[in-house]
């Protein structure tokens, strides 16, 4: 697709998926992407904005008029619907859910009930249940009533008489046992199920660990209530890992590629400011030492040197433990050994590669001592580095802030004030 | 499952899935993973070692008898058998193919046949496929006859007399339409196929945009070899995105968070070396200005702000750069529009805070030469800094280096340099 943009704009829109769509309008300048929305068939407006991403897409709706939002919120399935209309103003929004027509604004309000981020947001309402007690004849005689299923549906839910989920047929299950065969005998009792209010990302967990198709939905009382299939999944994988690796490059994860120069620029300096706190503190650390500096031009040209390698050092356990975090593996049983491992790490490399500055250092300024306080310095704000990286991620956790977010400008601050009071301040009590 | 690993030691392993028992050693240090590890049963074996990573998988493999080994690989699917052998010693491989059973080498050898990384290695060689002109009902009484069909297929794929690909039917369809109905009228004709030597990235992105279940995989000359599903494209993703977060952390993609510490420590050294390099050619730069240090401290105590404002401006835009080439939405006909966006952000940002860093400067240090010539640099350093976040990975991806390994290093080389060089220089040029 990347390649034949350009063409693109000129060549049938219809050729195209909506996701193909959909990326096709991210990669392109914002008077473009508008110029190319406008040919969109109105059809396929809403299966398009639905594959976008939310900061590109509001600056498709925008431009969009009231009509074909709503088109497109009656048409969607209940998660982008809510997603798009979380997207707009407030005002437009609540135009907008007053003209949906009857059916579509129920399923959206009985979606809207579940948080914003749970399971319940993800799932589909239109699932197709059938009860116990029947044969799998009965069962394809209804499916050839309803003449089709959802969307990437692999089997069918199944309730009792009052709608508590009791299990799941696969489609495959149906198709390979004989017609006159109960249900109950071949359906999956164990297909687990997940609480409208389970976090995405615990969903995401159980989809990856068991392999999973699509799994039921219920609320607190065990009552069916939707399904989650594994389309929408892949979505919230790819989308956590965009954000994880957004936030630890100091990116608001709505920043948009070929948006527009402002709120860009806006956003990226809020991470800009906090980093100049950061950088300021640094400063305000190497002006205590101005004394040795003035003695020891050295300590200059090599201070950067020892904040540099602890910035290094500290950064990669920072993501292996974020990482961690993420994946589930690291816990408060394990935490210990890990920083124990992690120091042991940190400190090696440190030991080997400060023989190597201070080597450098006593060849380039034909001084043995300030090598080896070089080398000393460099140990000592790798190991921190080491621990910090360990201990600051699972400190942000613990009170509930995202590591990937705040972690490195605070690791940043520990690497540098460290990095530059131990060099500078063993330089002056030995050199000086 | 965090929570629960230290009891889990003690409970019965046969309560998990053999994802989540995967899961638990890896959060476990290496003496105890291997100590759990003896106790699993030889018959969930082959799944835990095809649900773990591969560099965690080698601490089990290691202890693990040649029988159990072979088994394993006799049971595993053909992606996972493969993978696993890939990670075994060369000898101890050798030893392995030439005592599996017959059926299971000759599949594995049609799968080692594709590259590592091909859309051919991924794939499952049991799909189960049939020919056009019979009707829904044969195929049923087929299905009956085989009793089951590979786990997590969604339809069948339609073949002609010759093996060549022709379409799919979803179980849903066989279920939904009478069972006199032939199957060329509700196959799916545009079904896409993808070719065994498409890259596994590709892979990923057809299931994205087109959000599919499974997928046909034919050779190159359209004959049917094989079958994708989504919960292995899954598994790809997921290591993609993590693959891109380590090597932006300066990680090697095989660095195991409970592991060993000598392999830890080595494989980060290389990174600390090369990060060294780059530190030390920011120290020869600022050597070059000596004479303006010892005269003027306060460069001294500065000049970390400029290298570390120019740092995250250019990882800003690196991070952005490297998502939209791995997204497929960045390509030659829209790369210069993004540099001039970038450069508008950088600029704009860096006229922002190098008036707020100027007037620091001005009022610390009473020297308003002082804060005009920390501003320019930073305006300076910004604006290059966000030029080569753009330029260096479209550079590299050009030369076939994956931008993620390093950029950063690179880009930090850069921003370093201009920045002590820009500071020092104005500084050397202006006010000595």
């Amino acid at each position: 697709l990347a390649n034949e943009q350009t063409e693109a704009l000129h060549t049938d829109l219809r050729l195209y998926t909506p996701a193909e769509i959909a990326d096709l309008l991210e990669s392109l300048p914002l008077a473009e992407r508008q110029a190319v929305a406008e040919e969109i068939d109105p059809e396929v407006m809403p299966d398009v904005l639905s594959e976008m991403q939310v900061g590109t897409r509001s600056t498709i709706t925008e431009t969009l008029d009231l009509e074909t939002l709503t088109a497109s919120i009656n048409a969607l399935p209940e998660p982008y619907a809510v997603e798009l209309l979380d997207g707009l103003p407030e005002e437009l929004a609540d135009e907008i859910r007053e003209s949906l027509d009857p059916k579509a604004r129920q399923r959206l309000e009985a979606t809207l009930e579940w948080e914003e981020g749970s399971a319940g947001r993800l799932m589909h309402v239109d699932e197709v249940s059938v009860r116990t007690g029947i044969t799998l004849a009965t069962i394809q005689r209804y499916l050839r009533f309803l003449k089709h299923v959802p969307t990437n549906s692999d089997g069918l839910m199944i309730v009792d008489r009052e709608g508590f989920y009791l299990g799941k047929v696969s489609f495959a299950a149906i198709l390979t046992h004989p017609p006159e065969t109960l249900v109950e005998s071949v359906m999956d009792r164990n297909a687990v199920a997940v609480q409208g209010d389970s976090s995405e990302e615990e969903v995401a967990r159980l989809f990856e660990q068991r392999d999973l198709l699509s799994v039921a939905v219920v609320d607190e009382l065990g009552m069916l209530v939707g399904r989650i299939s594994i389309d929408d999944v892949v979505d919230v994988i790819r989308q956590m890992a965009d954000e994880q690796m957004m936030h630890m490059a100091n990116l608001h994860e709505l920043d948009d590629t070929f948006g527009p120069v402002l709120p860009s620029a806006r956003r990226r300096a809020v991470w800009l400011g906090i980093n100049l706190l950061t950088a300021f503190l640094a400063s305000w650390v190497i002006g205590l030492f101005q004394g040795a500096l003035e003695k020891i031009v050295a300590l200059a040209v090599l201070m950067p040197i020892v904040s540099s390698m602890g910035g290094i050092t500290g950064s990669q356990t920072l993501a292996l433990v974020i990482r961690g975090l993420s994946l589930g593996t690291i816990s408060s049983s394990n935490a210990r050994q890990l920083a124990m491992k992690e120091l042991a790490v940190g400190t090696l490399n440190g030991v080997l590669w400060a023989v190597v500055v201070a080597g450098v250092t006593m060849v380039w300024f034909h001084d043995y001592a300030l090598g080896a306080v070089i080398g000393v310095a460099l140990v000592l704000n790798m190991g921190i580095a080491a621990l910090s990286g360990w201990g600051l991620p699972l400190l942000l956790t613990r009170y509930g802030q995202d590591p990937a977010i705040s972690g490195s400008v605070l690791l940043t601050t520990v690497t540098d004030v460290v990095g530059f009071m131990g060099f500078l301040g063993l330089a002056t009590l030995l050199l000086l």
